[in-house]
Parts: structure tokens; sequence; C-alpha cells
């Protein structure tokens, strides 16, 4: 896999600094590379009602496996607890649960995870993680390939009409594509925000603004980055893109232009969007909250906007006219069951 | 007049802190409200040659000044020095000068003037002002009365073809607009950046949408905010417009929507934006500095934003369908001297 590993950095070691004074922001990207594979060999065999995906809705990195979990409907084999969209410098907390507990783990930090299976682990402690329910202990916070495993590993639990988001046949393109999404894109955008000069930050800039215009070009004709089809690369470009506005247009100078004010993207955007399994998972409230006041650094007040207007979200896009097959022969997936719902007022039709 | 008087608040007093902490921004609105006039009654006549304004560029309220001077044509009755785009603590500087000196008043710093009028003057040191050259004593800081008084004062050096910004008939309901808008959008905006408390910066976010909502609706089927010609009402609107996108929005969280997105009033502030006189005196660079790099309190890496893009104020924005004679009986200004044009990397022509 081209594409390098990343995930949301938030280090219980750094006490909330995230500004690389003086230089480049460069994202820790040493994660916990135990798989959970069909044949186990890492010691953790796909098995379902055993491990728990643990995410938070604010996080685009958790985004990914989120959206990955519903496409492939797997729902009913993994479940998954959802953290506080805010977190002190220690962990994320389960904070939205009764009593402050993840119901399944029992647990209130999720660094008790992480230290269950590293005592005093001195990594971030980050989401997404898979947890050992049996053990209490992270099996991984690869994100990167934990998204592609699940596509690939996963099969047997695949819902009737899950798509195929990593084939074989794609997979140098999807690749291809996703490293210089990943490096000028999802990451670019925090390469923006937690610059700590000018030269880093402009340098950010431009690489993400290039980028974005050679999407634009690419998606111009074609309803989807690679093939015909919604692919693990649509996955990941959709959840740096809706943020966009939200975050890090403002908070992180992101701000040539508004993901609005692109026209081809904001369109790709929102196709996404509207397909079940994208905007369904969409947090606008954890998705500012998080931002806005974790950041200290560069939002010391911690006031959190109440802009953007979202209702642009739910307008037509147009893009059926590109053609294109979104779940090939698959379908889309069915509504979220309703504990796993975003409550309405989180969402763009608030 | 109605308006309650506002001017570019930085206290050397307050050491840089602009965040009311906890709650609502409050302007210090106490000027020195002597007056230049026709008859000298405050012991300031009018005469040519004898006062000069100081400015900042970046400075919404010192922008009033620039423009009407332009407008009425009053350059060469009265000079103008320009500051730079950032200050210290204690003062704006002519850092942009030879030697860091204003060349006409001699002083490195505006509080000099300040001192040479009140010795120890413990407010804010504000542009703009205007300065009286023999004594190098500062006259008055009080803006909205000083951009009007250009208007009724100053009469015997407009130039031929100086339009009316201020015509008589029209002051009630000038004065009424202006109100409205100083209230929820000049000073509004700084409310909502330098709010101490989600449920201040809530508030003023609400007004000044609200009340663009309701100027939008205004600006319609009209060209201009009051009659059909250009006045002061105009001027003051324009000079918060023309900094939404590149600072408000971002900086200080008036992110509803872009200028760009409000058409009615992106169509109204690109057709001042061209008007002679209106966007000649916009200089981004200096726009952008000051808030970004000033401002520490809600930036603290005094990073600068290399957006928004800005060629869209050069387009066209279609108002003249609406009718309206932007000088009335008047003629558009001349270009700007050489020594007081904008370089042209500071513009959106760049």
């Amino acid at each position: 896999m081209a594409e390098q590993t990343g995930g949301e950095r938030e280090s219980w070691k750094t006490g909330g600094k995230y500004v690389e004074s003086g230089g480049e922001f460069t994202r820790d990207q040493r994660y916990i590379a135990t798989r959970i594979t069909a044949d186990g060999r890492d010691g953790f065999p796909v098995e379902p009602d055993r491990y728990r995906l643990v995410v938070s809705r604010a996080c685009p990195w958790a985004n990914r496996l989120i959206i990955v979990r519903r496409l492939l409907g797997l729902e009913s084999a993994l479940s998954m607890g959802v953290a506080g969209p805010t977190h002190d410098a220690r962990s994320w907390t389960f904070d939205l649960d009764p009593g402050g507990r993840d119901p399944v783990l029992g647990i209130e930090r999720l660094q008790e995870a992480y230290f269950a299976r590293f005592p005093g682990y001195e990594r971030g402690i980050t989401v997404p993680a898979i947890v050992d329910v049996p053990t209490g202990q992270v099996v991984t916070n690869d994100y990167a390939r934990m998204s592609l495993d699940l596509s690939t590993e996963w099969t047997a639990y695949h819902r009737d009409g899950a798509p195929q988001l990593y084939p074989e046949p794609l997979r140098d393109e999807i690749d291809e594509v996703n490293d210089g999404v990943f490096r000028d894109v999802n990451n670019g955008v925090y390469r923006c925000g937690f610059a700590g000069s000018q030269a880093a930050y402009d340098k950010a800039y431009r690489r993400l603004f290039d980028r974005l215009d050679q999407l634009s070009d690419r998606l111009r004709d074609q309803r989807y980055l690679v093939g015909d089809t919604i692919t693990e690369a649509d996955v990941r470009l959709f959840t740096t893109l809706v943020r966009f506005d939200p975050v890090y247009h403002g908070h992180f100078k992101c701000n040539r232009n508004k993901l609005t004010e692109m026209p081809v993207l904001w369109a790709y955007a929102r196709d996404l969007f509207q397909t079940p399994g994208f905007g369904d998972t969409i947090d606008f409230d954890h998705i500012k909250r998080h931002y806005y006041q974790v950041h200290v650094d560069i939002n010391p007040t911690g006031i959190v906007p109440l802009g953007p207007d979202l209702s642009g979200w739910l307008t037509p896009h147009g893009r059926e006219a590109l053609g294109g097959r979104p779940f090939g022969d698959g379908t889309p997936p069915p509504p979220p069951a309703e504990h796993e719902r975003v409550p309405v007022e989180h969402t763009a039709a608030a």
C-alpha cells in the first residue's frame, strides 16, 4: 500500500499543543500495526461480537471507518463505541455514555484500553482504534490498514450487496490516488492549520489547493475517483471535504476558496453526502466542537462558530448525469440502526 | 447625528488584549471631540496645508476617511500620512516611511501627536486622526464626525464635481441606516471576533447576519443605500464588506456565509469597489497583516492566510441595470496621485 498511515494525533504527552513552533507540522505515524485478519496470523482472527471499533464522529480518520463499516454492513459483527467530541490532554473519553463509561468496554477513557495492552504506552491515544473486548486491549489503531482490512479480511460478515471498496484490479490506482490525497489533502489541511511558520503554512496551502485543482479536473467528467463506482479513495477524500467549510477553511486557514466555491468538488461531495452510508455518519456539531474547543493553541477562546450555513449539502448535485454505478453490482446500505443515528440537530437538516 | 462614534480601538494600555474575557466586547467610544470647522469655533478652522490625516489602510474606520477624502478631492488641501499595518502595544507607527518617521510630522509613533496635545493621554491611540501640523498635536480622532465634517465643513476645498455624500434632505435617513450598520455590522464583526463567551458571540453573530439579510433586501432593487447616489452610508458599509472575506469571515468567525455567497451584497460591494475612490484605496495586504498579526489573543501563531482568492472583485456586477447616478450631478474622482497609490501586489489585481 503506497499511502502512508496517519491518524488523529492527539497525544496525551503533549498537553494540548498542536502547532509545531517555528516549523512544519509532522504527524506521528507510528501506529500499533497488529492486524485482525481472516487467518488470525497476528493472533487476532476476524470474529463477530469479539471486537469493538472506537471512534469519534469528529475525527476524519475515524470517520473513514464509520463509513466503511456502514457501507459493508458490518454493524452487527463489529460493534462501535463513540467517544465525545472533545477530550483532555490525556485521552478521548466516553462522556456521551451513561455514567461516562463505554457500555461494552466498561472504561471511561480510551487510554485504559491502550494501557491494558501496553502499560505506560507513550504515543498518541488515537481514534479510530479496535479493542479486543474479552481482554479490553487495543488491537490496532492503524486506521489506514484497518479500513482496507474491513474490506478484504472481514468479507465473511459483509452484508448482501456490500460494495467492493478495494477491488483487486484497481488497487494500484486507488493507492496512487490515496497517496496524493493523504499527503496534500487529508494531512495537508493539518499542515496548514498547525504550521509553526509562515513558510510552512504557505507551502502546505499551495500543495493543498494545487491538489484540489487536480482532483477537480479528474472529477469533472468522472463521477468517482477510480473506476465508475465508490471506492476507498472516495471515502478518504470525502471525510476531508465534508469538514472543509465547517473547520478547515477558517480554523486551519485553508481559505483560497470554500468547498462551496469549487463547483466540481462541491457537487462530488454532495453526491457522496447524499449516498447512504456517507452523510448519515456526519455529526457537524461534534466536528465543530472538536476542532474549535480542543485546539486551544490556535483558538484560545474556545468559541465555536455558528456557521457555516449547511443547507446546501441537501441540494441537487446533478452528478447522476455522469453515469457511474455507486455500489457497482451491490446495493446501498439500509439506514443506520436507531442507536447509531446522528441526532438530527447535529446534521445538515437542522 | 444618530450614529454612535467608534474607531479602531487599539489601546496602548491593554497590552494587545482584545478579547473581553467572559463577556461582550465593548468598544471604548470616548474620542477627542474637537472639530475642525469652517468657522473655527473649536480653535481649528478649515485651512489648506495645515492638517494631516493619519490613517492605516488596514483599519476600516480610517478607510472611510481615505475614501471620503478621495471622493471629495481633498488630497491637495489635507495631506495624508499612512501608518504601517501592524503596531505594538503602544502605538501605530510610521514604519513604512523612510527612517520610520512621518515626513511631515517628523514623528515615529502616532502616540507622540496624542501626547503633544494631552501629556500622558491614557485612552486608545487610534486611527484615523487629524493632526495640526504646526503644533504637532492631534486635533481629533472622532472619525464618525470627521468624515461628515469633510463633507460639510471643507466644502471650500472640494474638487469640481465632488459628490454630495451627506445631503441635507437625506440626513435623517442616512443617520438611521448608519446607526444599524454601525451597531450590527461595522462594530458587530468585532463583537463576534472579540467575544469572550459563546453567548456573547452567538448574539453578535445573529445580529450581524440578520442585519446583512435586511440590507440585502434593501439593496435588491436599489443601487445605493439611500437615494439614488453614493452617500456616506455606502462608504460606511463598504469598508466592512471589503474586509469580510479576507478577515471577518475566518478570523472573527462571521462565517454563516462569505460575502461572495450573498449575491446582492456581493454585487453591491463589487459595484462600489469598481467605482473610483473606493477599490483604489484598498490594500488587502495591509488588511490581512493587521488583523492576523496584531490580534495575538485570537491568532497566537500570527500566521497570515494566503486566501481568499480576490479575483472576483474585478468581475462584472450588473448593478448598472438598477439605474442610479453614482456621483449625482458630480463626476468620479481622477486616479490617486502616484505617491498615494496602493502597490499593485496588494490589490485584487495581484
